[in-house]
């Protein structure tokens, strides 16, 4: 049997310890190909680099994984990888992650991680986006990887429904036991945000942006419920952002 | 009567024709305050700045009008604005645009401009993007003002449902006469990608990323439809991107 050929990318960078472990886990999947940015990429959303000029170059941070590390953002590096590394051929997965950071709610707007898989998925490719709840540069992924494999293993056998993309989710380590998985909802929460203030060398003003996340929705079936529960939240977004059930309001409009 | 207190931003940068039309307009209708880049910021996505500083200078581009030009995405202006700038007054309304060049179909998940909408709904405001299908920075605007103040004033009387933004697309002047809007939804159509290889002075690779857009949707329903017949298409935009058709078959999986 064939091995599937799985594209790895990510938002935090080629050489971040989330990437290694998630390309260690896909190797013993498939055929593993990366394409990932050559420096961090959080917060990107779902950026793509028009009007500039992107690089993609070889790497061999990954041994004998052919790998290359691209300038633009995770969306770039998807649209790089379909139209350019593998142009004659079509991965059967691709894989985004670990992130080290929540992904869950509203994050997945602003997630470069979740943007490469939502790339994939508008090409037509299924995906999964990996993300830890650990900010650490040195988060520690080890009790995440036979769940990352397992959630992997289902996708390539079971498919991922059209025009979906998976975000997955895993509790951090300090929580202990992870319990399994929930199939979820995205939560109704958001970033309550402020600035701080403060002045350059030079007497400037500048602001440094930073926030609390505030869960407002106390439904059990949402991704923050599960993740707080110490499961595996596993949410399907589409891209597909039309408000069906506000159609009929707008139609109640004078124009 | 009180004005409506109506927030504008873009992602264009303040210098563009497109903010300037849509600031004009407003004057009309409200009360006008401008957050907005100090550079184009197009496909930029719903990024934010994370992990560096910004910047946030007044601006006099706009006389009289309170304008602030920001070092940031169109998500951290509308951030920027509510938190810093407007900290003890609530916009009416938020306003993106009017950007130049098409955010119709998926092209909303791309878009700047949409990301500073959706930005302000997250953050529990009525929002609206304006754009015009025609790409040049000196784009004539002067066939939609009189539908940018009508859409604007009946969101205001109205009002838009909750989490909800508006993704507003015009057709460009060269189709002629606008027949009316259409209430629809976002068009399944993707964009069809090369990458146009060069190389440097140096002799090292380099891309751009150039593509054509594909509509495979054929639905009547579609704002790529609407624009094509020379409607204004109205597409109500939700940021729970949760595939809840999808949440069956994954309840299926084996985890």
């Amino acid at each position: 049997m064939t091995k599937p050929l799985i594209l790895v990318s990510n938002d935090d960078g080629i050489t971040s310890k989330g990437i290694s472990t998630l390309v260690s886990v896909m190797k013993e999947i498939g055929e593993v190909v990366v394409v990932a940015p050559d420096s961090p990429q959080s917060g990107m959303g779902h950026a793509i680099t028009v009007g500039n000029t992107l690089r993609l170059d070889r790497s061999s941070i990954f041994n004998e994984i052919l790998a290359y590390e691209c300038s633009g953002t995770p969306a770039d590096c998807v649209k790089l990888a379909k139209h350019q590394v593998l142009k004659d051929r079509k991965p059967d997965l691709v894989v985004s992650g670990i992130n080290h950071g929540s992904n869950s709610s509203v994050s997945v707007l602003y997630s470069g991680t979740m943007s490469a898989a939502i790339e994939a998925a508008i090409e037509g490719l299924p995906a999964i986006g990996f993300s830890l709840c650990d900010y650490a540069a040195d988060a520690d992924f080890s009790h995440i990887t036979a769940w990352v494999k397992k959630i992997t293993e289902q996708a390539l056998e079971k498919g991922i429904p059209a025009n979906v993309a998976l975000n997955v989710n895993f509790p951090p380590i300090t929580q202990g036991d992870i319990k399994g998985t929930k199939i979820c909802r995205q939560a109704k929460a958001r970033w309550q945000e402020n600035f701080d203030e403060r002045k350059d060398p030079y007497g400037r003003r500048y602001y440094w942006l930073v926030g609390d996340f505030i869960n407002e929705d106390d439904g059990k079936d949402t991704d923050v419920e599960a993740l707080d529960n110490n499961y595996v939240s596993i949410v399907p977004c589409k891209f597909d952002m039309t408000s069906y059930e506000a159609l009929s309001h707008l139609n109640t409009w004078q124009l």
